[in-house]
């Protein structure tokens, strides 16, 4: 084990710009990184060893091939007990191939642990001359490279949800040589494509670069973006819920584990406009153990232990240690989660609402009928694809001549969290929303969802800017385009 | 050969806001569609026909072992001419392996042409029930489904550069069945990854799901953006250069033929707050043949033969035509193009300028030197390593009493083209304006190159929205941070 310093690690949590800075000492060579089990080397690796694997691939793992292995059929087992767990049929078309789809990403959200990152590195260290010695710092011999906004997302280990990642990476080339700057990005990706957690996943790319390149320093700067997973009842209460909690960490070796070296200066220098400090980096307290919002809740008795069992063999699939002290709690609050989407929690909580006339009686009838409209009511909801969360805005409009009253307007946000806390496609959860408000509000209804698809951005094409609307029609707005189009107008426009 | 329309089809070019709108026409079974050479299978396929290729993987192609594939060896040659017609030793380190690099972008970045649209998509299409007959439309009959913001990118058929696509897809349901929305961004990704226009792209995408899906009507907007390519006169002539030339495509099937069809009206009323509007694709002038920058310049005579001849070997090695229509100037454009980058074109351009005094005489002497800087001059560059180009800005800062004269702002915009006009990597290019404005500025020097990179957009990794800063510093910017700090406050906010 090469010497290695343990990397300057900082964080901050937007929620109240806490943060923390730890001071860099140099490790004993006796000080072992983490060994993670993986179960089909038998062997045991640290994140970094070299030399375990050689499936180094120029454009991401070969995964091909891997419906068969033991590993899948074990994770695809376990995922049909899971959604046994949430009452489902594994038999229903719609989900008879989730167990799969389910395995595959985990599979291939977790390559970064085949991959190795100094094969990945040597091959595209390249000769540059510096300046002339003691003249300036430049080219192959100092002289920050820092590449900017890379986008990546990895599994949060404490939940098993994928978390979005906004990653700066910087270097000090040393010894006449530069690497290939796709190289910085690939090493990130490395270690993004594992379970992790924020400041971790920092310490882990720097380590990685430094001991692949061997700069005289490395930094690395992440602004990580974890969704946020209230359950039927919290989402209910906090109707303006935050939709993804951020943190930002930062990692340093060499020339960077002193904070207060002026690399540091540089590296924020050339970070400009991105809302990111050394100062914020420098603030005090530490929010590492509520950065992922389950972790903020106790751990709980076991609330289905053949789930939780489930989870284990999913994460021992995927070559890790169910009860290594990060992961410990993992399948307790993954199963916690997911059963905050069994569909029968809910099927009770609507009774009664749907006979309550919503419009306020008494109102004039001569008033002549018009679109109205209940906008950016918040949703949440479970992709019964992937097993993976979906979230954003749902549109109502109807046309009537009375507006519906304050109470109704929590009725049909209470009628979007029923349809979609539960397995859903949001194709079926945008009819559903239509038919249940249509004997509230109307024949005449249209309703719009805008969401975002964690499926998109954490399975292999991670189109991460990429969202989805869908629209249902009923009466009048079916055939009157003009209807149609005069609703979409009303719809105040909203990053997602 | 099923029955096909002719789609839809509207361009924008920003320039002029200039538009065509092709009417559909339903084609007869005997409108063959084009048909495209593979060399490997050694036959035609029609760019959607089924059945010719199997290779569908879930996440992205198979292309491990291409290394050794007789057409990555045949473009591997090809290239190795490129560099020696632009004068380069090919055994030299930093480009030894870019023939290799370059062979399998270009594979990867045309694995299109061996994936199955219909294999991807039949392998997602979910039974969903729609509403009652005649009340609405939704679910899986009727009813928008949008998936908007999915980043692509493709290879440019006219230049073989790579553009950006930013890409809007929608269907309309039918026959109680809906598509995984994740085939949506994979199907325009099969035909990004092919050499394309945009128009062809956007006609591609929605033949594809409309002949995979069989919805009530598809429709595809596109917005792309092609690197321009100035050469040394031109980008020097035009000190704002426009980095990038954008289009806007549409193409419908099925109910959006019809571009009066209210579907069009939902679609764009969903895609709001994008500046893209039907009455942009409405427009009437026509761009097509401009989009491409170096299409505006009329085909030369043959300025290397063995050069155009190695293209053309690429193109066939790629599965393509050489001789058809599309690709008939295709290697002369691309020879012109990198030719341009040629290091010897420019040598002489600096001779006797670097003995030019650019500080004004005669200023007071007493005034205390402070740091002056000159910034946002522009960068176009080649990476040797990709043969990709990478372009941006670069910031000077210097120590002085004096502010140079207006002449000397032309003169380092001079330098900094005359090291991005070659085959380069940005590390060095940094390091060079540093060596080269030091005998003008003085002995303290700073230099901060911002630059996009094509080839992290465009290969394995990915990383759309990635960019890299570099920094070279001489004589006092070397040790005093302070210094360096206040210079990069002084760097205008840009996107790059």
């Amino acid at each position: 084990m090469v010497k290695r310093s343990k990397p300057l690690r900082g964080f901050i949590n937007e929620r109240d710009v806490g943060v923390e800075l730890k001071m860099n000492k140099k490790l004993d060579d006796n000080d072992s990184l983490p060994t993670l089990d993986l179960q089909r080397s038998k062997g045991s690796m640290g994140a970094l060893d070299d030399g375990c694997y050689n499936v180094v691939l120029e454009n991401g793992v070969k995964l091909d091939g891997i419906e068969h292995e033991p590993e899948t059929v074990a994770i695809k087992d376990a995922v049909k007990v899971l959604l046994q767990g949430l009452g489902e049929d594994v038999n229903r078309e719609g989900i008879r191939k989730t167990p799969l789809r389910v395995a595959k990403a985990l599979r291939e959200g977790t390559r970064g642990y085949k991959q190795n990152v100094k094969d990945i590195v040597e091959s595209a260290l390249f000769p540059e001359v510096g300046v002339e010695n003691g003249t300036g710092l430049a080219g192959g011999a100092g002289g920050l490279v820092l590449v900017r906004d890379i986008d990546l997302f990895s599994y949060c280990e404490s939940c098993l949800l994928p978390f979005q990642v906004k990653c700066h990476v910087g270097y000090i080339p040393s010894g006449q040589r530069v690497v290939g700057l796709s190289k910085l990005s690939r090493v990130a990706d490395v270690f993004a494509k594992r379970l992790q957690d924020p400041s971790k996943l920092a310490d882990d790319i720097c380590f990685g670069l430094h001991h692949g390149i061997n700069p005289t320093g490395v930094a690395v700067v992440l602004k990580c973006s974890h969704i946020h997973s209230p359950n039927f009842q919290s989402a209910f209460l906090e109707s303006n819920h935050k939709r993804l909690s951020s943190i930002i960490v930062g990692s340093g070796l060499g020339t960077f584990e002193n904070p207060d070296s002026a690399d540091w200066v540089d590296f924020f220098g050339l970070l400009r406009c991105r809302d990111i400090t050394l100062d914020n980096i420098r603030s005090r307290n530490l929010f590492k153990d509520s950065w992922c919002p389950s972790r903020s809740q106790k751990l709980g008795p076991s609330v289905n232990p053949s789930m939780e069992t489930a989870v284990a063999l999913i994460l021992r699939s995927l070559g890790q240690d169910p009860c290594k002290k990060e992961l410990a709690g993992t399948p307790n609050r993954f199963v916690k989660w997911l059963l905050s989407f069994k569909d029968s929690n809910l099927e009770m909580k609507l009774n009664g609402f749907a006979t309550i006339p919503l419009k306020t009686s008494g109102l004039i009838n001569h008033k002549e009928h018009i679109i109205r409209s209940e906008v950016n009511l918040s949703l949440w909801s479970l992709c019964e694809h992937h097993l993976l969360p979906f979230y954003g805005l749902v549109h109502i409009g109807y046309i009537s001549g009375e507006e519906i009253n304050p109470i109704g307007k929590s009725l049909l946000q209470s009628i979007v969290h029923f349809h979609g806390f539960k397995l859903q496609v949001q194709e079926r959860l945008t009819r559903q929303i239509a038919e249940t408000v249509s004997p509230l509000l109307g024949e005449d209804i249209i309703v719009v969802v805008e969401a975002n698809h964690t499926c998109m951005m954490s399975r292999g094409i991670e189109k991460l800017g990429s969202n989805t609307a869908t629209i249902a029609v009923l009466g009048r707005f079916s055939n009157d385009h003009l209807a149609r189009s005069q609703f979409l107008q009303t719809i105040p426009s909203y990053s997602l």
